[in-house]
């Protein structure tokens, strides 16, 4: 039996796209109302666990992402510590913590991570046993815990690394169209972009490569379907950044 | 009397330069040779305490940065978690938190905070109170702990964040040259840049102002002294990155 840690706890937003919403993936609560013995009161969380005490964070936050989307070797980062001594500050949830774990739970800092994965490839199963459920991340305006904050940070690193490196591709299918893509860097930056000038600015990207492959079965003209090649963006001028000297 | 947590420490990789040299501050330990009751090792680590139960991360990692330099209100960033079950493998180093904290230590998680500051303006009585040395980073082969992997991780988000953010100015005196500025931005990327090529990128930000003043008491021709403009940094379109829509 594994001894979890009662001091640290690792929490994942886990980010996909479905081709027109941003989702994040969210665990349902049901804890019992305070005011009425016969009632719940239904919340969400992101999910997460407290660390074994034999376990790396990393591969904590992988074993939660395994366990709700039946995904390894996913783009898995570390976002940031939340450590405030007063970060658990509701007594539902310290109550709940120390009920479903039965662990003398005081201050618990959590170490968060972000997670991009593409929704299609997921295992529903997964996340239906672990009541898991993908929300439209503009449709969600509080969590249990902090983890509404962590979430918002989670978006706010979205977009800065979105603007540095192709993460967007994690998102989307192998292959995908520029209106795909502009989707997605509209849904993540929470804004509509100019078509022209972003296809002008996306297309100097080397690693973005046009496929002899185009849609199927829609309604309008197909598209060019593209791909991202990994080989290309790694030996790439276009991972320079500002002052690159 | 504060509580230390015994799971939870905070370490800082505290850069500065000298004008010519990047360095960092390093704690030296005198401890017990196991092989030798009569004598002692010397090593160094990173200043690094335990936090105590009512504080915030970021104020453990200031109330160092503020115990071993007198600064406050200082350039004090997260840099990684590390929290490896085997990052103190050690038995001295295990022994040694023991003996100096008094807490029953096991595994102990450690948020790595990375600040840069300006040799010159850091109290030097309190370095020396606290065991405290400025010893050049490229002089540094081995730490206490998993320290070095630390200072690593450190050199490298600054070197990452150099390309992104002027963070360099953090480390130089509010009036510099371009060739100090050059300098620093050697010592840190590790090799020699090209002068002509250096200039032209670098005078293209916007925030790098020329003042009306030179260099003062050098044996050459004094060369012009440059100043950085904050508020024209946070309006400045250099803040762009690759990918800005």
């Amino acid at each position: 039996m594994l001894k979890l840690n009662p001091h640290l706890s690792v929490d994942c937003v886990i980010f996909g796209f479905d081709g027109q919403n941003l989702k994040a993936l969210l665990t349902k609560r049901n804890i019992p109302d305070p005011e009425n013995a016969n009632k719940f009161i239904t919340d969400y969380k992101l999910p997460g666990d407290f660390i074994t005490d034999e376990e790396d964070l990393q591969t904590a936050a992988n074993r939660i992402l395994k366990e709700l989307t039946g995904l390894t070797n996913i783009f898995l980062k570390q976002l940031w510590v939340f450590g405030s001594p007063r970060r658990i500050n509701k007594e539902r949830d310290i109550n709940w913590l120390r009920e479903t774990t039965g662990l003398p739970i005081e201050r618990v800092v959590t170490i968060a991570y972000y997670s991009l994965i593409k929704i299609a490839e997921s295992q529903q199963e997964n996340a239906n046993i672990n009541n898991a459920l993908w929300i439209k991340v503009e449709e969600i305006s509080e969590l249990a815990f902090d983890h509404f904050e962590i979430l918002q940070r989670g978006l706010k690193t979205l977009r800065t690394r979105l603007q540095i490196e192709p993460v967007g591709f994690e998102l989307l299918p192998r292959q995908f169209t520029l209106r795909q893509l502009q989707n997605l860097y509209e849904v993540i930056l929470g804004r509509e972009l100019d078509n022209r000038n972003f296809r002008k600015k996306i297309l100097k990207a080397e690693y973005l490569v046009a496929t002899d492959d185009k849609e199927k079965e829609v309604a309008h003209k197909p598209a060019r379907l593209f791909m991202f090649d990994k080989d290309i963006y790694e030996k790439s001028e276009m991972r320079d950044l500002g002052f690159q000297f």
